[in-house]
């Protein structure tokens, strides 16, 4: 049987995570058993609401155990199958492949995907649940009209990414949010944002105005922080805010508020926090839509990757900080 | 023709609103010309709305024009009539007869009503704008369930009082907040609020907590200030805010404000702010169910009435500190 490597919980943070919360273990792969399923992971997608689990249940999902293996979506290649539905060389996503080189299930939670269509790490990223978190905030709550304004923070990011080409596709104005000038430069050259703004640069307020001309007509809120304040200030009458994450606030340094209430009763506004899996039943329109549009060159995104299970603690920890850049993947093969 | 007597906004409140920002007149009724009709006002309703619209424009609305009459809903009776719907008798109400006694209007805004189902000042409170807004904001974004909880603070107030009751009828458990044990005793034996908390109790907060022991799935929001935040730590997922006032904040003293947006991720919830004279595609049949409801007599409320027109500015300013128990109104006959 292969060797199985990866990282468990070993510990909660005390304020910010650090790598030693995590604990490597290495350990032989057990017999496949009748049902059961044997996947190589190949990527491991790194995702922010990992860190809300590494909490005790303060999230919404319950919190991950200690000493269990690292929660985390997968691709990979079966390798062997004593499940029917399954046979080896099939590609798969694993809704919690975990953080390891092998996981061994009964077949629940994962799906075969076409590798033909778009590359297999694709599939937990732009194709994946990041995706379909950044359909569903659009679509059913923002739901943008031909030239509104569409603000995304994070918006290079897994779910940003998307947002925005799906709010150019319904014809409104995409204004990302990004760290830095190259992601900036990147959302506005390559994935088709209208205006880009750095909200590391010491005029940020100042170019938020200006990128909103005419006011914010929906929010698609992956930080918290100032800006969602900035936004908050600048929406125009029925406004939507989708709240699908809050990264600035989950290691408690900058706590996330809407400053006055009033705002939403003037401008007739909504706000929604939202978590993808709780609409199953959107899945499949979502992804069918993401993939053609991908498998027709439409759908642009891009790839953070580090190699190896090793490296995936840094690299999650890094990506709290915003130091990826695209979709954060750790290469596992 | 009649003496017409009445409010102008005579200044835009400094903080508080005060007497001396409205000022009195008396003047000749003009004579009724081609297309117009002349309302002698016999109801005046006092609603919080006014006060946002003494500013300069912040609120939703544009602002209330110094030295016009104070804008207002009337219930009254048709006095002269040069218009082909109206003839002298008619029972109206007018969507901004104004704080005065006689309204001549080309008719837009005036509406006819069956005074035979329902006192004609019930009109301008529970069957009128204040009843459709209760409608809209339970039916509409709250939506319970039979077995939720439904916080409603000002729960005795113009809207409070039908939101109870329409939630009761949904099957829902229904929790007020108002000021004092009086209004509390109110809304629980007449309006069928399964419990009522006073919000200037010393132990408001843990009262508050012992009367939602399932958590709360709803809030009707018409006061803001602690109540909000009281409610919006004890949210259940999926819980819906229609926010439909914030009294509280009005006049300067308490921000209304969400202090940790991660409440709204966590338990996906959702937060909308709402004015009625948005949705006048629902007031059709808002109406017809409130008036049946009326007059099968399973609708209650109570009424703050003070007598001549005189009385209104104290008893608007009143209302605004919540002096006022039920629907506030002016009689003006």
């Amino acid at each position: 049987m292969p060797l199985n490597q990866g990282f468990v919980l070993a510990s909660r943070p005390q304020g910010e995570a650090r790598v030693d919360n995590f604990r490597y273990f290495e350990k032989e792969t057990p017999p496949v058993g009748p049902g059961q399923v044997l996947v190589r992971n190949l990527w491991l997608s790194l995702d922010p609401y990992m860190r809300g689990r590494m909490d005790e249940s303060k999230s919404y999902a319950a919190s991950q155990k200690l000493d269990d293996v690292m929660i985390g979506g997968t691709a990979g290649e079966v390798v062997a199958s004593e499940n029917p539905e399954f046979k080896p060389g099939d590609k798969v996503v694993c809704v919690n492949g975990g953080w390891q080189t092998y996981f061994l299930s009964d077949g629940k939670g994962v799906n075969k995907v076409d590798a033909s269509r778009a590359p297999l790490q694709a599939f937990v990223g732009p194709l994946g649940m990041p995706g379909v978190t950044a359909w569903y905030g659009l679509n059913k709550i923002i739901k943008p009209k031909a030239g509104q304004t569409v603000v995304v923070s994070a918006a290079t990011g897994a779910v940003g990414t998307v947002v925005g080409q799906l709010a150019k596709a319904h014809g409104a104005r995409a204004v990302g949010i990004a760290g830095g000038p190259e992601k900036c430069a990147f959302a506005v050259k390559e994935l088709g944002y209208d205006a880009c703004v750095d909200h590391k640069a010491v005029d940020f307020a100042e170019q938020f105005k200006k990128a909103t001309p005419n006011g914010v007509d929906g929010v698609f809120e992956n930080v918290g922080g100032l800006p969602f304040k900035l936004a908050s200030h600048r929406l125009n009458d029925f406004a939507r805010i989708a709240v699908c994450g809050l990264i600035a606030s989950y290691e408690g340094a900058e706590k996330s508020s809407l400053d006055d209430l009033r705002i939403l009763l003037v401008k007739r506004a909504l706000i929604e926090g939202f978590i993808v899996s709780d609409h199953i039943d959107i899945w499949g329109q979502a992804l069918r839509e993401l993939i053609d549009l991908a498998a027709s060159g439409k759908l642009k995104w891009r790839e953070s990757v580090v190699d190896g299970v090793k490296a995936a603690p840094a690299a999650f920890l890094g990506m709290l900080k915003g130091a990826n850049f695209g979709k954060q993947l750790v290469k596992l093969s």
